[in-house]
């Protein structure tokens, strides 16, 4: 388990890909976001993006999805504190190979309670082009690491 | 269909409401955010919640399809710009009652394109106690009005 202190500010941690699955992006999208653009390939025709696009909400989740696995699972998590910055620069398409990755840009000590601090990261996601697809940042309340029993 | 010129800034419209489904809650998080908190009741007891907790990915999409259905839906939208300020100031668990809401704040012709312009909206998810669980504000691309055919 990572503590506060044991976040390296700077480093930038790869979260491997996810491939955009056809069925899961319409379903996604049918429940939670429900616009033609996302769910209807012969309206999206006519439309600026040409083919249906994922809901900026799935793409982020699953962005979470590869964050949590690699990185945040491991943090001594006391919950997300939220999301700035959520930008989507490019579309993305059905079949698209996602490629995560996440820079911790801060961890500082609450000036309040010595028993916790705050993480800001960056993270991101990019295409099989190399094209950025999604960027946030996160802030997480995360524990520090626990004093050692006096006597 | 509104166009840029018909929203009204400062304009508040309720979006409804939506009963917060345990399966459900559990499967996003199973698939999206699979973290303790928010996908086994038995560890979560021991965390600091008490019970599982909604992914905010989960409640800012189902804030979304609220907004879809009783707003966007009806808005000239190019596209998605982003989201700032997504806050989750109180917990959401299952079974609760979560009614949403949306005020226009800008809606601003584009200095550059003459076809469009940028609408910025603050969401809110308030629960069955009146308590906020939810905030953020998001932008659009919106059309503006097209000019009658000359001659």
């Amino acid at each position: 388990m990572l503590y506060l202190e044991d976040l390296v500010v700077g480093s930038v941690t790869e979260l491997g890909s996810v491939v955009v699955d056809r069925g899961e992006l319409v379903a996604f999208a049918d429940r939670f976001d429900p616009q033609l653009m996302h769910t209807d390939e012969a309206a999206a025709a006519g439309l600026p993006f040409g083919r249906i696009i994922a809901s900026g909400w799935h793409t982020g989740s699953m962005w979470m999805r590869l964050y949590v696995e690699r990185v945040l699972g491991d943090i001594a998590n006391l919950g997300g504190l939220g999301i700035d910055e959520l930008r989507f620069p490019a579309p993305v398409r059905a079949g698209d190979i996602l490629t995560g990755a996440v820079e911790i840009l801060e961890a500082r000590p609450s000036p309040r309670k010595p028993d916790r601090g705050t993480m800001v990261v960056l993270g991101t996601m990019h295409n099989q082009n190399a094209e950025l697809v999604m960027s946030l940042r996160s802030a997480t309340r995360v524990a520090r690491r626990p004093e050692p029993a006096g006597d």
